[in-house]
């Protein structure tokens, strides 16, 4: 506890001391990692999202000086220094937390790789295989989606980022996935790519984003997660900043 | 590298030169960890095993002297000093891997949770959520059982020992498990009970066994999975040499 004190103020300084830094003042709620659906209390549903572009982008916002919530699912990382953690399993859960911290964001990012469906009955035993019994329908039911619903909010709408991890036609679902849900930026990238995504510590990403109806796209270079982090939040900020000037 | 078998020597001196190790000249093959059964591209299903008993197992297998292939499927473990180790994601891989080292393993203890179904087709892209879609049926096929599989074979069938974890009425799924898969031992134990099981390093179990078409049942006390896998072992060492005896 000591020690990650001490750690804290070597390895974040500039978050304490120097005003000029792009996200001073800002507060940030992300989302990362998969979510769990539960099967039975032992079996689940989920994804190969490893959480690591949450965490580099929670990293690199509370290094720009940001004010940082990370609402994590399932996954193997640690926290970085000086953001807050809330641990969640499943999609119900992890809108839970978006929704308690809503009034408090201005700057939404929902990295994680929400499951778009849960199973319709969550067994309270294991679900015992019964003999003979070659097949099984499992009924899901469609999720909340996170995203869509804080950005479609009556009140106190947070500025809107997502992610389209897709496998195929990569940037126009991404620009149709931007228009539905009603965002004001998404980052696109190419996860069928083993080079990148998913477990990777790289990424190569399409920043999407649309100012006065217009569709503006700006494909970045392959970089590490934790420096893709920083260039994208400097573009968020850019953007957020002059949609703040519109509003006021 | 050189350093790994630097602690190798001075971890397992006993494996490489004490005759008297009960485990000396034996070949075992154990399964650890969940199976993944993939949906699409990004999604699978899968349960919560941590493989923490089966890599124990496997690391208190080679510490009394035998020779030890770990067949694993996706855990965040290292592989213990000594033993040999198979990654393999689904069902289906996992009992591939097994019948190749079939004919080399004189015990077999199937310690991983293996998925009862996988999904009946494989999407090749990630699967798109269809516009007001509120239900999806998953149409589940039966997976292989590779302990039956392998405690049925005609020929080179190894001494077999299966894991029940149950949630409730355990010891009796145990000995139905037993007698319906042919197996020559079983060790029970309940995961509903949340200090011991999935994630644990604890376990308590019950072992049961068949001798001259007995059963025969011993609780044993809750302790550490390294010290439960060393007790374990030298009874089902006990039990295989008897075994054995009376085979020749």
């Amino acid at each position: 506890e000591l020690l990650e004190q001490i750690a804290l103020f070597f390895q974040a300084p500039d978050q304490r001391c120097n005003a000029e830094l792009p996200g001073r003042g800002l507060k940030i709620t992300l989302t990362a990692g998969p979510t769990q659906e539960p099967l039975d209390p032992v079996r689940y549903l989920s994804n190969h999202s490893s959480g690591k572009m949450g965490f580099a982008l929670a990293q690199a916002a509370a290094e720009l000086g940001a004010k940082v919530h990370l609402i994590a699912g399932p996954v193997q990382l640690s926290t970085p220094p000086g953001v807050q953690r809330v641990d969640v399993v499943t999609a119900q859960e992890m809108l839970e937390s978006c929704q308690q911290l809503q009034a408090q964001t201005d700057i939404f990012i929902a990295c994680a790789a929400v499951a778009d469906y849960r199973v319709e009955s969550i067994a309270d035993q294991k679900i015992k295989k019964q003999p003979g019994q070659q097949e099984m329908l499992l009924k899901l039911v469609e999720n909340p989606d996170i995203l869509a619903t804080l950005a479609t909010s009556q009140s106190s709408r947070p500025f809107c980022v997502g992610f389209a991890a897709e496998t195929q036609a990569v940037e126009d679902y991404a620009r149709r996935k931007l228009e539905k849900k009603n965002l004001d930026a998404i980052i696109a990238n190419d996860v069928s790519d083993t080079r990148i995504g998913f477990g990777s510590d790289h990424n190569q990403v399409t920043f999407i984003y649309r100012e006065k109806g217009e569709f503006y796209q700006e494909a970045l270079p392959l970089a590490s997660k934790i420096d893709l982090s920083r260039q994208l939040l400097l573009k968020i900020f850019k953007l957020y900043s002059k949609q703040d000037l519109t509003r006021s």
